[in-house]
């Protein structure tokens, strides 16, 4: 017997996925709740076979040299492992909206026209590092009624393949198609160029994992891609505004966690509070080791706060994700700078005016570009569990199908429907 | 002075309409409605120049050879002029949906979320022959607050060039940027492949025409693509079904008019009713003159059929999108063996059931694959116009953004919106 190809391999796995899709389209919503709550147990119930395997990542990865924070990041402990079982429920615990008929309304040629919510069929996709994307991906997948072909980084090859067996386990438990959610078993980078150009069996492909990764892809991909690019957040303090609230804001959108996407890069602070409200925040980015990139006028401001670690902002640093303890800080003269500011600045990801004119915000809400908008909120809110999604596949900075945190919505597409009786064009 | 290249010129297009599409986003649900009205009273008080400027393309197409009913598609008569300003005044009259917010709920974490509708921001649009397609463009850019650079058939470009013009005056007695509607002034070809790779000015591309067209724009596009490709549509007659509607609802479905896209092109009949539908519906086609191309049982009931056009349907015939006095029928056992059939052939566009089952009905609508899917109802209905949407810019066979007719709502975006308090990320 020959040995499949990566190309027969990835033909096979694209078959069995569009096979599979059909069924679980018309999959009833208590099958999908069953294999969601059986893969919460089955993971569960697996916490230690599930560390041996990972285990054998972790020894390669360490052996590889990796650093280790990024040896860090594989690791599936026992509390990673409770986090997607809960995960899982929490995904089952949602009301099941395929199917759902909207806006059906009579038209007047006498036929009923409305939107039904479907799924899209099958996604494909690429993530880096982390294997608990894995579950995050697969959940996501059983409750949009989906079926998905997933390929996780080399890094976490052992643990992704034990999981997904969980995975399949637990739809073949609930009566689903175990071909739902296949894990290509090769770290073949020929396969991933073969799933992004496969029409006739993937509808859609969400990379996760770097820029680099993410434009390849797009470049690539003969498919429709859910992309997420940068994270060049900004806040904007308005005048007038609440000091205090302002300070307690910008200080948690920096300053809470430096490496997520939807963390502040970028400070922008109207003239007529700056000189009240810079010294105030600059004392705490001073006290937690912010640097701060500055245009001159904010520079000078700053300037008396002792210990601030002070630079001079370049043009670069206005398009910067630092994802790091950095931001740079801006004067404008007020809201229409501040949105012309981002909108030529910006990666479309999340912008927040912390402000208490009610004109000022409804101007920000609307004019601004990026795919959440906020008022009086620390950007750190981008998220598809905070905004009651559940769960997130991704954030999408595109302004097409899906933008913002990707959920189950966003893996559905609206049909037509048409209820006639016995209608005729005339 | 040297004059503009094709590449300068379509850069200066694509930096013209994003700066327009700016303000196009802010502009008042008034103006753009004052937009719509002045276009119109501008097409009904032009119909002699335009006529004018049409002639010079109907001229230059006979001299070309171009077939009488092509140079009919070229007409701007009075009366295809008439209907281009009946449907602005239809856009003008429908309820604005730019800025309006959905779903806002609270999260636990005390922040509101929602989403809100905004413009895509700048389309591109190719299109062939027909001029009155750029009033359409036009009104459905001006009515979403989207800008568009529009591209036409080097067959109608001094019609085109004529409405375009109107179209900016109108966008200028309402004090809207001219730059939100842009013609490419030129044939040039390479204009094309500049329009569908300006990822930094155009945020996606509608082409509208031949399949070979659109087949090529979407391999060659580097941004989205809004895509028609064939409408291979079916009728499927259930048993049971009442066969008086079914006869006249699968005659209206095919020879209402044979060249549109959402005409049915082929015809299932359920085993239990054929050997009553079919001698019913097989005689409207002959009296009309529609060749049957048939799978051996349809084709032993209809061979009973005096005057019946009949050919035994090839493997290809299954697939085909006749747009003409042509259908290919086949007997299959019921609506397992329909469905199976439809999402292995059709092209995704229509598919209609005539049925009087429930069950079967709602399997059919939950089932079926296709953009549009329709019970008891002629595919004929397939249309912007009787969906209630006003208008279409064409009609997406992709399951992905907007999926059937799109009109204005297809045109926009979902952004979310958070309304806070001074709420942090704990």
């Amino acid at each position: 017997m020959n040995a499949e190809t990566t190309s027969e391999l990835m033909n096979r796995l694209g078959q069995q996925a569009k096979a599979a899709s059909a069924l679980m389209a018309r999959a009833s919503a208590a099958r999908k709740v069953a294999a969601l709550r059986a893969l919460a147990a089955l993971l569960r119930a697996n916490i230690e076979p599930l560390q041996i395997d990972n285990a054998l990542d972790l020894e390669r990865a360490r052996a590889a040299g990796l650093s280790e924070p990024m040896v860090d990041r594989l690791k599936l402990t026992p509390k990673v492992i409770e986090t997607c079982a809960e995960g899982c429920e929490q995904l089952a615990a949602m009301p099941d909206i395929i199917g759902e008929i909207l806006g059906m309304k009579q038209q007047p040629s006498g036929i009923r026209v409305g939107q039904m919510r479907v799924p899209i069929g099958v996604f494909g996709m690429i993530f880096e590092s982390r294997p608990n994307v894995t579950i995050e991906a697969a959940s996501l997948s059983i409750k949009s009624g989906n079926a998905c072909i997933l390929r996780g980084g080399s890094e976490a090859i052992e643990s992704n393949k034990a999981l997904a067996k969980l995975v399949q386990q637990a739809l073949e438990e609930a009566g689903l198609p175990a071909n739902a959610v296949q894990l290509v078993p090769t770290t073949d980078r020929e396969a991933v160029g073969q799933l992004i150009t496969m029409p006739q069996y993937v509808d859609v492909i969400i990379p996760r994992g770097g820029k680099g990764l993410i434009e390849r892809i797009s470049r690539d991909a003969k498919v429709p891609v859910i992309k997420h690019l940068d994270g060049n957040c900004h806040t904007y303090v308005d005048d007038p505004c609440d000091i205090a609230m302002a300070v307690k804001v910008a200080d948690n959108a920096k300053t809470q966690k430096y490496s997520p996407c939807n963390a502040t890069e970028s400070l922008l602070v109207a003239r007529g509070v700056a000189s009240e409200f810079l010294p105030k925040i600059g004392a705490i980015y001073a006290q937690k080791g912010v640097e701060m990139r500055c245009c001159p006028v904010s520079k000078a401001i700053l300037s008396q706060v002792p210990g601030a670690q002070l630079k001079d902002a370049t043009e670069q640093d206005w398009s910067e994700e630092y994802l790091a303890a950095i931001i740079s800080v801006k004067v404008v003269a007020g809201v229409d700078e501040a949105i012309a500011h981002i909108n030529r600045y910006s990666s479309g990801h999340t912008e927040a005016i912390l402000t208490t004119d009610h004109r000022h915000a409804q101007q920000f809400l609307r004019e601004v570009d990026s795919s959440s908008v906020m008022v009086n909120a620390s950007t750190r809110f981008a998220d598809g569990f905070e905004y009651g999604l559940g769960a997130e596949i991704g954030i999408s900075t595109d302004k097409f199908h899906a933008r913002g945190p990707v959920g189950v919505e966003g893996l559905t597409s609206l049909k037509y429907v048409v209820l006639g009786e016995g209608e005729v064009r005339g």
